[in-house]
């Protein structure tokens, strides 16, 4: 049983402890928050422990009057590993300060920098990889959703060559300081995109990526054009992704015309609504001059849940890929 | 066992159906659909016996391989009550074309005209008045939201008069053709606005509103001005709201700073984020010159949901208010 | 002194009446409306004489106290040429019902379909083939913007190939009834998107295009992948870009960051902030192995004045290309 | 002939100068801005002279090849008067910083603590009050759109009492880091909310307000209720209204439905589509039981410019208030 330490219960970080509880081979001990905030009373309520996640805020969590087990430190000692779910480049003070002096194993997510770890992790394409490693680092969400894809159209069809175009969600749901109210972002102006470089830490792969940020919150979207090494039909691509649980096949005429009925379609089936799947568009997936165009949406909050989890397997050496894929998928309701 | 019918299993009809399906004395027995889209599909899969809303589109749903028992006129002989949740004035036309002829007793919701029924309801104000009738008419999220806050107060510290502003959210989350993009909309321009007289069909009190449109999907927010009759503290107002279930008290010190968080708390909570309380932030009630200043969020979904099950109740004379109130409550984690 | 009558003075018509008014080889007879709104005052206040635009309303605009000369069928018979800026689709049928019957030119715009007109045009590109026709098309606000750039491009560099993602704007600033609130519609799902194929009737091009809708109301940012013929670099692309008085360059540097920069200088410098040219972020500009990566955005209700402009001079064979962009760009500041 | 500096070049201070320049009795003697981007050369363009505001910068505008005259310091030198146009707070340490070292007259923006100045000021409201003053403030948008209906109100009916609910603009249009993406913001929670206080500042009147941020760029809205002295009715009000040039009465009839309207009118109307009226809705003026019902749209990046001249006239006693607003409405097409 191995014992998860959940540093930065928030976006990632509560979605990543739901997770591994309910795996039979990994419990959650204890989860930091910096603040006594209703998501740190919901921590509580759940039946987490809290830890402070900055150990000279212990007092701001008692005088909310919410109890708190002690500090980051003393959750590590409970530890055999650390899932890392702090803000962008905090995870690697984080490092520093903590896991490398308490020769702790820990996961980043990909908002660190990719030397961070000894390696970047996505679970379909790079398993083995992170077998045995003390620092993994789990790919961010477009990343993700980009080498989940990429991966089976290489295994499949071979690719030559890989242009996407990112128009992301400016922020989450949850954000109400920052954002872009009525624009388009370029972002970054200077092309190429870091997504390229960034699958490229997990997959062998020619891509080259440009990002935009519009307004919205719920999902990204990708549009893909992949240009094949061998010849396929549409049907082709389609039975290869229905063949794979991380990837959800929907289309236009069952109403999904947008962003905001696939929300709507998974608030339905998951707390949250989280949808740890690359909702790839059906009818999008077309062959003009044996280049493939495909469209999918992204759920930045959960898709990089179900690897952080497969993650911790590969680590301890838990399981092979494809049992691990398995045992998650189960758990989290992906078919 | 009361046999329900939902005639509309859209965005309060599919909240309504779960609400019902989890009370003891009553059952859903069917719900109506007008297209075969992925909601049609989400209510097979949940176990809902599925009929056509539109008895001539059968076969719509038939080529879509979706399998439906039969048309609305099928479902109501087999039900006792109809929840009529279709668009805005279908209920009307549903009402004279097939409930009447049936002889059924019908539920409408908020969007039709006070006259569709022979009483507008809410469970707090209202309850004995659906007490053995045929047609009730639950009133709108709006409506249900300033009713419950001013039942109680009224109740308790009498009111002179009343002026709120409601800030409307312009859509529903799922919503991608309608809208407003970059604006504020007077609606209506001119004043006052529906939602005054409509909230004195359940309640006794002088009231004035106005109503703006704006480009969010998540909540309305009301910002109440309440004249009262006798000398109240914040403290008392407090005390009132926190011992009535239906209202649930949020503080900015808890992180509550705008609706965007509310709806993250409550994605941890229920299913489809589903808020049947009014949300009022607890910080903003303030009362200046004998007139009570406070702010609600109402969840424009789910609010009316625990009202229909308890007017069925009502209807059909299966318990006194507390006590179905209660059982609705208890059923819908409400607390 | 070429005549010209706007039918439909709305988002395109308004300003291609101005910019036609500040012509000297022609002169607005006047405008058409459907209905007395503060568009059809501001016609009048600006001295533009207004017409009925659907014959059976010019009862509406007497009631409104507004003046009208007559009915669009009257307008006709003082005109040489009819620019149609009514709705998608109305052109098609303004030309049936009136425009063959009079015998009268017209020019339409790109909501209608390419075989509305003879010829579909855009001035850079194919200037010569309006040369004295009857019916022309003027290309819609994507596609002149993609055109504009790939005929730059094609001319000096050659083209194999090209990929281009619009990430458009949902809808005009001024709409408030429509929209996108908070999603990203894949539009059309099914790839790929019309936009292709559109730029082909003005430019022979290799081109594949998708295109998605965003909730903005600002301007549509293309993404675009064009393969060469030849080598180029980055300065080269530029230098040739620095030469087009349509094609604007800007940098993130200077401030412009997002659309909502560009906008703001735009409302420093030109009535309703039009922006006639292209806006290509000139850092954006980035050839990788052969292939150029190039971000532009586009003022959906001002790009396609000029050529509207042009088109006439075409039609009328006033002037060469040449001679008629660079009168219509001085008169409109584009420099 | 007054030498007036504007401090800080940015969305209210370019508004301002150019609305200096254009008097008879004063002029802009230079401007300055914290950094070389396409704000600074485009006051360089119009013929502005740059001045560095932070001096250490001087060398940044150098580098990017923009001619800046000198600093802060060297402009002052060459003022009468300095309009302090910096962000919140930052006028309140130029003032320590510079104005009173250098004994000059400065008027600041609503952003800065009332104490900055020795008195607010609304034109229409207490312009005597600020008659030789060495430091005034005008006061923010909200407070001076309130303050301009409220005088005019209190003036021709007397008021007992105002109860106003102001739906802001999160963001100004040019903003594409900070926002509300889909949510509404109590802002601030803690009820009433600061505006009230502030009209008092400039107007003795009786009101609370309370305020709310919405996800919009355009304009502010604002829902009031004024329990009024003397009887009334809605023709009485809008006479009252329809005088005063400050005001502009729109309704839903000519078009007039939301804010994106009013602004689409403006952008036919003024460089960067400026409001520097009131824009009530006609149709809302409602009185019931003695109590009237408006709302406001306020142009937030506009409304205060007049009151600036105003300011400067009343400082150095150049003319009486009418005069002034006269001159000031007359040069800016106030009317």
């Amino acid at each position: 049983m191995i014992k998860v330490a959940i540093n930065g219960y928030g976006t990632i970080g509560k979605r990543v402890a739901d997770a591994v509880n309910c795996q039979k081979d990994m419990e959650v001990v204890g989860v930091t928050k910096t603040k006594p905030d209703f998501e740190a009373k919901l921590a509580v309520k759940k039946g987490y422990k809290l830890y402070a996640a900055i150990p000279e805020r212990l007092k701001v969590f008692e005088d909310a009057g919410i109890k708190v087990e002690g500090t980051i430190e003393d959750l590590i000692e409970k530890a055999d590993v650390v899932i890392d779910c702090s803000p962008n480049k905090v995870g690697a003070e984080n490092k520093a300060k903590y896991y490398e002096k308490a020769g702790i194993k820990a996961i980043f997510q990909g908002g660190e920098k990719k030397d961070v770890a000894e390696v970047s992790f996505n679970a379909l394409s790079n398993y083995d990889m992170a077998k045995g490693k003390k620092f993994v680092r789990v790919v961010s969400c477009n990343t993700t959703g980009l080498t989940r894809l990429l991966y089976l159209i290489k295994e499949n069809f071979g690719i030559k060559k890989v242009r996407a175009t990112m128009i992301r969600r400016v922020v989450d749901p949850k954000e109400d300081k920052k954002g872009l109210v009525n624009g388009i972002m370029p972002n970054p102006v200077k092309l190429p995109s870091h997504h390229g470089p960034d699958v490229q830490t997990v997959l062998d792969v020619n891509i080259t990526t440009t990002a935009f940020k519009v307004p919205t919150t719920l999902m990204h979207v990708h549009s893909i054009n992949i240009e094949l090494e061998s010849d396929a039909k549409n049907e082709d691509v389609i039975a290869v992704l229905e063949n794979e649980p991380r990837i959800m096949l929907v289309s236009e005429e069952e109403g999904f015309t947008s962003t905001t009925k696939v929300i709507e379609y998974a608030r339905e089936c998951r707390m949250r609504y989280d949808i740890f799947e690359n909702v790839v568009w059906r009818d999008s997936i077309s062959i003009v001059d044996g280049e493939l165009y495909v469209t999918q949406a992204i759920h930045q909050e959960a898709i990089v849940v179900p690897e952080n989890v497969d993650a911790i397997r590969a680590m301890f050496e838990l399981a092979e890929r494809d049992e691990s894929m398995k045992i998650t998928n189960e758990s989290l309701g992906i078919c």
